[in-house]
């Protein structure tokens, strides 16, 4: 029998349609060329060691024994421009604001054939530092609301390069999504007195049905709710609203359970598609007690229709306490 | 330089990304194989005459000189059922409701190898005119509170079926998007003293830049803030939050519009995958001042990415000036 679930954070209905279900392993492309089977070095690729003048001068750099390990560029076509002042125009219908922004590229390793989920701790911790870095950075800047951190590896999960990177692209508005979400965290605060967050976490811990795996500081788990197979939350134990104020022990904590769960999905799943984006309060509100800072890893197993088009509700064809065993029991080599 | 647009209606921004933008013809695929390009009937195909068995009793049949011509059947695979009651479970974190609903199939046509856009005027009337009588019939069940009406052309849209056909799915809940976008339209009303969507098809149509076709009831336009490229709405003159409320005559120039747009769509963009769905109000708000129905046509010919995950913002690399002057110039034969 089908069953709707609300996610009680972002307040969305969701169809576990169980008629439709498949098991986990029918998710898995038996054709797919896996990154690792890929050379090391590409020399027309732009993120690769040698290519470093195309890109332009680093806004970061981490560099070991005379070699950049990591590095943060600005990207080659930016979805908004820092050259330009914000400046709205609101005429009738049409309202506008001149594209102010900034939109980076984070090369997480010099080598071409390694993804989130191959690399050590230590690298993948890397990663988020270097994302927290230019967080706080920008922050100063007060024409920046907000910055979505967030990978895409994979043709199906928006992205046709195949070098392990991440981006960044800091806004000059909150999105709408976004601030519904705030609002929805907030009057769950108002009827319960918590943080829906911390609620999560701890009653998903208790019941364990759905955890993945969990860190001295964070936990991953599929939401009760959640919108697609194997979609999968991390949420930092301590309540904190924005990502950048992390501590470094939290970032390691984050990071090590992020390698885990895409080391996961890429030994269970074959190396599938995906995005992990990074949920955070805005800038200004940095002491919010009703917001919490999470990963979610969205693997591009299935593909939306009309239907979800339409009502902005999904239809998930797996069980969650099933997408949660079937990663728990993968062990990754 | 690129420009961030918000949807007036939506409250939503879009960034559109002048810096990546494409010509209207880099979205067409060459190698794409036309429907028209089918059998007419294919002997395994379930919604192909001969096999009307296998679907079972159907719920609404149009038929001429004894053979069928449109028909509605259950859903093989529904993502809800009617063979529950609904009932919420609401514990902690978990909110659950049992899967009640209606999941039906509208078989457009007998004929295999036609797209909504290659049937005639009056074909395409018959679907609108299905989609309202089945909605009507669906909504004297108090259980039902709002129907979600799609249409999936193609894998990237998320059908593998050929068969010209489209869903209804009938849902217990409203959607937390859709009570959204009611509400945003109510605090436009509040705020303008007019509805949002009656503000926008009289400015688009005065403005002229954005338009594609105009019939004597209705007006398609690519919005000032469309999400992707070719994006359109076909809004309806006449002020009428709920779908299956329309007029006999509202219908069959709704049907004429959306007609032209998709045969544009299929010339010019080779037959593009594509989704259209109803936007309605709740079946309980058809009195509302300030929601009012339209029809939103999408042609998959980008893809989401990490970006759009995270913020529930798009990224349209389109302008959408261009996208309509493109469509709007297009002669289809």
């Amino acid at each position: 029998m089908p069953e709707l679930r609300q996610n009680v954070a972002t307040r969305e209905w969701v169809i576990i349609a169980t008629e439709r279900a498949q098991r986990p392993d029918q998710f898995v492309d038996p054709r797919r060329t896996l990154t690792e089977t890929r050379p090391r070095r590409v020399a027309e690729c732009p993120f690769c060691p040698g290519n470093e003048e195309k890109a332009g001068q680093p806004t970061l750099e981490v560099s070991e024994g005379g070699h950049w390990q990591a590095r943060v560029i600005a990207n080659k076509f930016p979805a908004l421009v820092e050259a330009v002042a914000p400046k709205h125009r609101f005429e009738g219908i049409e309202r506008s604001l001149t594209g102010f922004g900034v939109h980076e590229v984070l090369v997480e390793s010099p080598l071409h054939n390694v993804t989130t989920g191959l690399q050590t701790e230590a690298e993948v911790a890397r990663t988020l530092r270097a994302f927290c870095e230019r967080g706080r950075k920008l922050s100063h800047d007060e024409r920046i609301l907000l910055t979505i951190f967030f990978k895409n590896h994979g043709a199906g999960a928006g992205t046709s390069l195949e070098h392990p990177h991440c981006q960044m692209i800091s806004l000059p508005v909150v999105p709408h999504h976004v601030r519904q979400r705030l609002q929805d965290a907030a009057a769950y605060y108002d009827e319960h007195g918590a943080c829906v967050f911390c609620d999560m976490w701890h009653q998903e811990l208790a019941a364990g049905a759905r955890v993945i795996a969990e860190g001295k500081h964070s936990v991953a788990f599929v939401p009760y709710a959640a919108f697609s197979p194997f979609h999968t939350w991390i949420v930092p134990k301590r309540h904190m609203p924005v990502f950048s104020h992390a501590r470094e022990d939290e970032l390691e904590d984050v990071a090590a359970v992020l390698r885990t769960v895409l080391r996961k999905m890429y030994f269970g799943l074959r190396d599938p598609d995906f995005n992990f984006v990074v949920r955070t309060a805005p800038n200004h509100e940095d002491r919010s007690r009703t917001f919490h800072w999470y990963l979610s890893v969205v693997p591009r197993v299935t593909r939306t229709a009309g239907f979800e088009v339409g009502s902005g509700m999904f239809i998930n064809t797996s069980l969650p306490e099933e997408s949660a065993r079937f990663l728990r029991d993968i062990k990754a080599p």
